[in-house]
């Protein structure tokens, strides 16, 4: 039911009445000034709400057509932020996409023709806003957004998007940039704020640090880690549950857990980089949740190049396990939430196919994709975090020990300063 | 109130009825076959107990005086275990030791002329043990031991030491093997576990898997990692939120938590050493319990030799936050429970005094030494343990995954195989 409401009452904040939805005029000028406006769509709570809210889920994204591949990977070794190639980077970077591009497309073709990470990105932040839109009504709408570091939709789109949908551009307007990796890595979601605060300077104004922001823009927070948040645990136990019950009962304890995440460069880790150790709290978490009844190892997978990464190594550790006749291993991939080429083609494809030729006691559990208990845990952190009234965690602005970056500094100073306009909007 | 009670009364198991201890015969010879003699000062709980128990702390060890430093770095270095030197072992390890003793024991006439471990050791294990004959009556009484690896009481005079005291040689009894390194790795409580099962087998004759035991040997099992017991955790916490009392309030806040743990050569993580994620799981229940609102990173320290080892580094981290002009920082030794040269000397005087230049900002966390909180926890760690009726944890039992080790599986192999002891013991 869609209701027309004077400018003034959409300005009031009172306490919420009744669950009717609305949609106000979104073009009322010095509304728009103050607050979001809104696309036609989307509605807006009865005049108390702070929304609407853009979420912005984000994360690595992969090609969703091996046509992509190319430009993914010539992104992704672009990016010093992930892989560290030294001065040479935008020569290398281009030179190693162009050489890897013909394999990896064939890799998306055996794993269906492209990466499921989009549609499952685009379905978990839509599911999400729905269970917000009735949990936290006072931040309502919460409109879905996905931007990806190396795949479309890339992070500039989005920004442009936003803006077009009425958030920021003079506009104001909340939207909390929600990473879906959960642990956190300066390779990873660190990059993807990089790039977040790129395109904020260059669509919505650049800042020096200190000064104020250009009037009208939009006013960010960041969820930035949620490593041991209850409702990721219990997802990813419940998944483990449900393959070890595909074991038969008498060789179902017996069964090794095998946790697996995305490797790191060891100039990575030895800069200080949080995310082994948050990793590790997530394992950690989850074993205990599990009743730390299974003998179980974190393990590190896709390793590339000559450098030293952090070990040890999910094939090598399948690989030496069933040389010694421990050949009943589920796979669990702990650092990503959906499906992707990490896990249907070097997960189930190398490791499982290959590495341990396709025996049956080797399972991998199922990503958490569309779990709905996933899912709620996603609406349980969101809600939170805008209840919190901070812009992100205090681990955020604390730079790598080893850290040189001025880029970085200039990120996290630009964020951890959003901590100003929250106080604003939830007060 | 000591009364002689008997025989057959001793091998009976009732109820317990009043808290009255007394001293059984220590010499008859039938009950010596079934159940640990005891050394005539220690009591028993009026014979509805299965101890005695003997609780042997194992840890490093640090040599007590400065002649005993020479012994304590020849006896490190040849460890494989710790410090994997290959083949040459047995000519760099002593090479290296004798060249590194005179500025050890520099640094430990320093530190006040040799590492309190052993005072430490032996007043936590007394302490447990008084706890522990209340708290768990049915495995009373219990007897302190402290076995180190390097230094002076070494395994070996404990093991003879236990048959002194009546414990296995014939007389059976029950031992726990209670490592004080909170986090496994193959390089502490693996090695303990080694040198204990190699004079199990000198001292009680060999026997080889499967075998059985020899006839009315030690009972063992082990207590093989306790990272997130909620008692290390608070005693941690405490000692923390007590230093960050110290500083004005206005700045306690922005105080940064750095956690340092020994590190470990890259070789024995990308082996699959449990003791990386278990140190970060530590380190997470600590903030936690903390409430999450430091800036906080886990560092390691200790490196040794050219070869590459876990980073970042505690040292490299406190200079570069110091050049970063963020001076006030607590250093909370993370992975050992009692002072010795890598709090005493490392922490304090070369990197509180010389990395951050005695800045009054820089501070580091009390040790757990003879922490009240800390002592109950080792208590009920070892109470709950005596109620499992378990060998070990599932994960003792799982060798890393690049493990070639033959030592280290026998070990194993062991350790896991006295479960069926336990039940007899436990029943």
């Amino acid at each position: 039911m869609a209701l027309r409401i004077p400018f003034a009452r959409a300005c009031t904040r009172t306490t919420p009445t009744s669950p009717a939805t609305s949609v106000i005029l979104p073009h009322a000028s010095q509304w728009r000034r103050n607050n979001a406006t809104i696309a036609p769509s989307a509605t807006k709570a009865n005049g108390k709400t702070k929304g609407p809210t853009a979420m912005v889920f984000m994360n690595m994204g992969g090609p969703s057509t091996t046509d992509e591949v190319g430009d993914f990977l010539n992104r992704l070794f672009a990016d010093a932020d992930l892989i560290p190639l030294g001065r040479l980077q935008n020569y290398i970077g281009p030179y190693i996409a162009h050489r890897r591009t013909p394999k990896i497309q064939k890799q998306y073709a055996e794993i269906g023709g492209g990466s499921p990470i989009r549609k499952w990105s685009e379905y978990q932040a839509a599911e999400m806003c729905k269970i917000l839109d009735k949990t936290s009504p006072e931040t309502a709408p919460h409109k879905p957004y996905v931007a990806f570091r190396y795949a479309n939709p890339l992070t500039e789109d989005v920004y442009k998007q936003l803006l077009e949908d009425g958030f920021g551009g003079g506009n104001g307007g909340r939207a909390v940039a929600f990473t879906q990796y959960p642990q956190y890595s300066c390779s990873t979601t660190g990059s993807s704020l990089n790039e977040l605060w790129k395109w904020r300077n260059r669509l919505e104004g650049k800042r020096a640090p200190g000064e104020a922001d250009p009037e009208g823009a939009i006013q960010w927070s960041v969820i930035d880690r949620w490593p041991i948040h209850a409702g990721l645990v219990e997802a990813f136990a419940q998944n483990i549950e449900k393959t070890l019950a595909t074991y038969p009962e008498e060789r179902r304890d017996k069964v090794i857990l095998l946790f697996s995440a995305h490797s790191l460069p060891m100039s990575v880790v030895n800069r200080g980089d949080t995310y082994p150790a948050e990793v590790a709290a997530t394992v950690y978490a989850v074993m205990q949740r599990l009743g730390m009844k299974h003998q179980y190892r974190l393990v590190w997978q896709s390793q590339v190049g000559p450098q030293p990464w952090l070990g040890a190594q999910t094939s090598d550790t399948v690989k030496n396990l069933m040389k010694k006749g421990q050949t009943d291993m589920v796979l669990i991939p702990i650092a990503f939430t959906s499906d992707h080429i990490e896990t249907l083609y070097e997960l189930d494809k190398e490791v499982i196919g290959e590495d341990a030729e396709g025996h049956e006691g080797v399972k991998r559990v199922e990503s958490l994709n569309g779990n709905p208990v996933f899912i709620d845990a996603l609406a349980t952190i969101a809600k939170s975090h805008l209840e919190s009234g901070s812009a992100c965690s205090p681990q955020m602005t604390l730079r790598c020990p080893g850290c040189v970056s001025e880029r970085c500094l200039a990120q996290k100073e630009f964020f951890a300063s959003q901590s100003k306009h929250l106080e604003a909007v939830l007060s």
